[in-house]
């Protein structure tokens, strides 16, 4: 499919996973043992390196050995941030095939991502045949070791020089990979949140339900300065009404127990504020599942809509606040067990091993299905 | 002034100008003319140079030859846009020596643009004096002709590599240079602007106050989408109100007739949503000087405080609105002459030479100050 340009009637090379060229590192790193691994702290041999340039269109895609990208300090993502990324992970099952986790998602994601910051269109099942090769060839890199995987890093990045604020009309994109250990460095260990509502995190008309890079710094001082204070995380709160949105860089659930009997399952709707996480999504629809539903002794509920710090706290005093879960990419899903408000804390019920019921049921289902030890649907995508 | 970690107890090393070195390149490029000089497309011959490590602090300046910059892909710039820059101007005036403008207020900004994204802290007043010293070294750069400067970049990227949302330890700091011409092609051309209110620049909370890289790029689509619809430039409206907040990268400014005699200028507040800008600054505090005053046929009233499009139509209807005016370092200022608002233009009044008598009086003072003809106080900063 090639990209016509209405203007200039040029026609503009697409992405073409046809033209990839493979050159293999000839210093191949040692592999570090699984069980010392970080979250996203080493990187493997190689890289997806493509380039777009305004005349040609998108460059023959390469994999090539992993190194620093040379930018221009007057390029567009130096200055103006014009970057854009995704997070993804490959495991590799018992039958020893690597597989990804409802990649799409991620695709479709990262190009309406760059469609907001006006970076150059791709075809993101293309991008997904190139990711895909990147994982055969960095397949000695995927940690065999379970709650390990190979994270991956899509990122398109605006590398036009200029001080015109103007989009950028070339860019590079790059997939890299980092065999990784959980994010938490404590597991499945519950985390505590300091609710946050000086500093905001997204707002309508903003970028929040993108994947863009400038959402993220500045997360960084509120983070710092929760951690100061004894949280893990900040739970960023939005408005008058004290709405509660996403914590730290993860969608936010909440579980309560019904008075009939039976639980519900709560996430803030997809208002342009809240990032449509692939493991959000992927919540939402095993609580929606018959067959799921068996793993939990209680029917569950789901439901997209606003709550308020207000209504933490009432459920909480009511009884019926059962769990917090913080879900996302790189860690899957943590519960909660401590939320600090306006100079106090709401404490959780305290879960055997560190996770409730749903929370459990959840992390166990989805890493299962990531490991290929289950199917679901078509959720885990072999690279073949 | 040494750093101290109070948590360590290591003393780090401070930004030290004294142990500034400079390698100048082999190759100077040849200087284009003036008058074929866009804005911030050309870069000089050397930039300024220097990194810090969370071990041993900043490193030893460097005036070095212009380069790419080296930056890991899992750097913090590239991932979540730790970016941070300003913009500031150097000319040189008759007198043949090279000035800044108000720098010190681009080097407070610049302190609380790095605090913000969680970067290392420097002490603004010793990056100032490598800042001369860059300008000096670069000198045969700045152009002569009135409208062109020579443009500096100072930019401050997070380089730490990692994909855990925290902040960067380690960073780069450089100024880059560039000869240009004014920022519009057109010079001072009335600008068209379209008021936007579905996306949305800045917010409370948020980091609209700070010369942070991530404001920038969400503003390219609808730039472009004004451009489409035959306007200049975003008037970037918020909330329910409809407040005025900024234009494009600019400040705004409307300038109203009083039914008792005598002008009003107002511009919104620096609520946390609004750039402090220097020009922004420097207008109010022409527009309180009674010297200045002189330089207008009518008596000048200044005022910090909101108004809304609602506000301007009202103005515009009754007469009142006499100039609309964008005020920036890259542009100076240019007036407005029409505003797109649902669906409608509001027109501003013709101007000879397409600045009315405020905004003329305005650029042509900070212009005069800039290049050395006029003294302010002591806005210009020569580079001895």
């Amino acid at each position: 499919m090639a990209i016509e340009t209405p203007d200039s009637g040029i026609t503009l090379a697409p992405l073409d996973v046809s033209k990839l060229k493979v050159t293999l590192t000839s210093t191949p790193k040692d592999i570090p043992p699984a069980e010392s691994l970080k979250f996203g702290k080493t990187y493997s041999d190689h890289m997806v390196f493509i380039t777009y340039d305004p005349a040609t269109g998108w460059s023959d895609p390469e994999i090539k050995p992993y190194a620093p990208l040379s930018l221009d300090p007057a390029s567009s993502c130096v200055q103006f941030c014009s970057n854009v990324f995704e997070g993804m992970k490959a495991y590799v099952g018992a039958d020893g095939t690597p597989r990804l986790f409802r990649p799409s998602l991620n695709m479709r994601r990262l190009e309406r991502s760059a469609a907001r910051l006006a970076l150059p269109p791709f075809d993101g099942d293309v991008l997904l045949e190139l990711i895909k090769r990147l994982v055969q060839v960095e397949r000695r890199w995927i940690p065999t070791l379970s709650g390990c995987s190979l994270y991956l890093r899509p990122t398109i990045v605006g590398t036009m020089p200029g001080f015109s604020v103007v989009p950028s009309e070339s860019a590079t994109l790059v997939v890299i990979a980092s065999p990784s250990g959980p994010y938490f460095s404590g597991g499945v260990k519950p985390v505590s949140l300091l609710a946050v509502s000086d500093t905001v995190r997204a707002w309508p008309g903003g970028t929040g339900g993108h994947k863009v890079g400038g959402n993220y710094s500045p997360g960084f001082l509120p983070q710092k300065i929760a951690e100061k204070q004894g949280y893990n995380m900040v739970l960023w709160i939005f408005g008058e009404d004290k709405s509660v949105t996403e914590a730290g860089a993860m969608n936010f659930f909440v579980v309560l127990k019904r008075d009939e009997g039976g639980l519900d399952l709560i996430t803030p709707p997809l208002d342009g504020t809240i990032l449509p996480g692939v493991t959000r999504s992927s919540c939402l629809a095993l609580a929606a599942d018959p067959s799921f539903q068996k793993n939990i002794a209680s029917s569950l509920h789901a439901h997209e809509r606003k709550f308020t710090m207000n209504d933490i706290l009432l459920w909480s005093k009511e009884g019926r606040l059962l769990e917090a879960l913080c879900v996302g990419t790189a860690a899957i899903l943590v519960s909660v067990d401590r939320i600090g408000y306006e100079g106090s804390d709401i404490f959780l019920p305290k879960c055997e091993g560190g996770l409730g019921p749903v929370g459990r049921a959840f992390r166990e289902k989805i890493l299962a299905i990531q490991e290929g030890k289950e199917e679901f649907g078509e959720w885990s995508v072999p690279c073949e």
